[in-house]
């Protein structure tokens, strides 16, 4: 049975203190967003070479273009705008195993201490590699690496990663890279997806304020409406 | 109507461009997130002022605690584990009206360009004013501001949400600091709501994080089960 | 302060109770999913009348097409096929102000007490008015007042919603019609909403199955991605 | 490469037409809730003992008091009064794997064409089997399985399910007969969560509707933040 107990946090009349810190004397004006994101997730505020590593991985994720989540937050946004709050969330329940999902399981793998042999004989399909669109190379793997050799925590993960990669004969792309680099990190795998989560809540937000100024969903729902239906004799 | 037009990426096989910046090269490993989510509300990335005030004002918001969000997001992680970005997305549709959405209220009425009389006349409730908890101030508010003037960006803004606050006897809390530093920064009203989801998307991951390894959902419910229905004659 | 007391149901080992009635022995076999939702809003099992009319009023909002809260919820899919119910979520977060949310906004003004005279005067719009497809008239308001005169639940609600329309020369749309009928039928202004929440989760499964079969989630990314960017210089 | 085509409906300016039946003048009045949810999922109308069948599952997972998703769209209430539809979302986003999710699995089981011994020797844990309260019988399931045989749809997929039960020693849940039953009546396995997922969203409403008359939420959220932190010395 669980018992109800957290230590993330808590507050009294004259306090606010998270993981033990005092919120307004000890973290705002001390920690940026990526950091407070690190120190949440381990309990540790990141030395210099953490946090130049670890706000690589998350800004990596925050901005692709129009993609599925944003069209789905768009969407929302357009029935809801007094509730801005709701369109984030709707953009950020598709960041399943398709997408952000496969950092998860690319973190999974790489810390389950098997070898690439191993790991490729047991998955027909392995998280991290091959894209429908950056080929031959992913550009954001190839950076987050260089940024991880540069930052001393290129390591045996990102090799295995890489490895992976040169037997399916696919590049690694931006969520492989991501999740090699949170193992060498040594965060745990449960928190990867977590990572993209967050990222694009930020992107997210970006979408919703420049559909608030320059809307497309409108546009997108008619002409949608209307390719899905132009088979149907309407009569 | 509107069109299909969006400025804030787009890629191609070989580049992946944010609001007109290369996010490998020019992107990654030189902005922080929180510099990074200025980026993509602004179009402009903060100068050293803006990014310590702009990540104080996010960082703000991350964690406080066991709040109804995080009970909300660790209720849905104990039927969805494999779902934590649904878990997340859950946490966040409560940030509307009452807790996060103040923020945006007081940003729109500190921009609406009337004085405090005006606005204590029209308004019974003033968003950002007063705190259920911290009294006789909130000591966010109080920081937020002292890292306003220490960049520089204290100004009306903050001014008149400090006559507010001494005109209605309630203490500034933490949104109305930011809904007025927010306007200082030059942001969207609009945009305000947006930096309390995000911040507090960063704290949810780490919520479901800790319920991972520490669960409290179900020890929450078999009790609010039981109190809810003590009352009831069960036969 | 509030206190955590619920008496919608409770259930033993042995028994399943929802509102004062047998589950299993009471309800099942024997109520209906529409039937189901009158009791679970009012407490009482409808008359075959009220039943017509709830059950008409629901159906109404089940499906419409290809909506933008079914575009939120396939575009969801897509990145999560695993979380059907995540998509739902994202499909039901956008039933704002802008569509459902009309229904309980003229249920609410209907069941205010006031004039049309008053209406008008105090209302720049009034929710359940107008519609940008269906004119000069909805045909499912229409219906669903002919199903009102059926059972005799068109009474003075109605009446005044029609009168309205005839004011603002405007047709009363589905949502304008089910708000009155649903205070004829002695609904709280605050479940309105909820009918359609209910109607649209049913639908949105449907688009989900759909989806799941014939997508078409990935083609409107790549065709809306390709417009949204068609105006930037790729190179 | 997907086109973007759906059969669900289409409208013009005078007809609104779901799945070929002209929605005011052969729906409204005519199908009930749940047979419409029946007719989106199967473009068939139920005869009567389907539709007695179909409704009595889809009433099964209405209401079953205080639960996960429950507390997380009271939570979610408490913080956006103003967006109840994003409250039934955040009830719906945890029915995942745990909880409703088993009755997927249960039809993916079901439909396999295995034997329950191939299926035991398969699988360590069967979804649709064993309740943390309801034992040694799911009271639900039994009823569920009588309307089954009164209906004539007590087959093969609903002795498999029950061999399964003897085989593991464990009672058949509700959510095993309404997997079993989905599969009799030819629903595809993956509208069977959808079900649940509709029927929880009604349940979701009647849980906001007490919540809006009857609050527990804030009462919640004092009581579990004060054990949760209650291990802290708070100074």
């Amino acid at each position: 049975m669980s018992t109800i107990k957290s230590d993330l946090g808590w507050s009294t009349r004259e306090r606010i203190v998270v993981r033990g810190k005092d919120l307004p004397g000890e973290i705002l004006g001390t920690l940026s967003l990526g950091d407070m994101a690190f120190f949440e997730l381990t309990g540790n505020v990141p030395n210099e070479k953490q946090s130049r590593l670890f706000n690589a991985m998350a800004v990596t994720l925050v901005e692709h273009g129009v993609t599925p989540s944003a069209i789905a937050a768009r969407m929302t946004y357009l029935g809801a705008p007094e509730a801005m709050q709701a369109a984030v969330a709707a953009g950020l329940c598709g960041l399943g195993s398709v997408f952000v999902g496969s950092m998860e399981g690319a973190a999974k793998i790489l810390s389950s201490g098997k070898t690439a042999q191993e790991i490729v004989a047991e998955n027909k399909r392995i998280p991290g590699l091959g894209h429908n669109l950056h080929k031959p190379v992913d550009p954001r793997a190839v950076r987050l690496f260089a940024i991880g050799r540069e930052t001393g925590f290129y390591g045996k993960h990102c090799e295995l990663m890489e490895a992976l990669g040169r037997e399916k004969k696919l590049p690694v792309n931006a969520t492989g890279a991501i999740g090699a680099l949170a193992c060498e990190l040594g965060l745990d795998w449960r928190a990867v997806r977590g990572i993209g989560v967050m990222a694009r809540a930020v992107g997210l937000v970006g979408h919703l304020l420049e559909e608030s100024r320059q809307p497309m969903a409108e546009a997108i729902w008619h002409q949608v409406e209307a390719q899905a239906t132009q088979h149907i004799d309407k009569k």
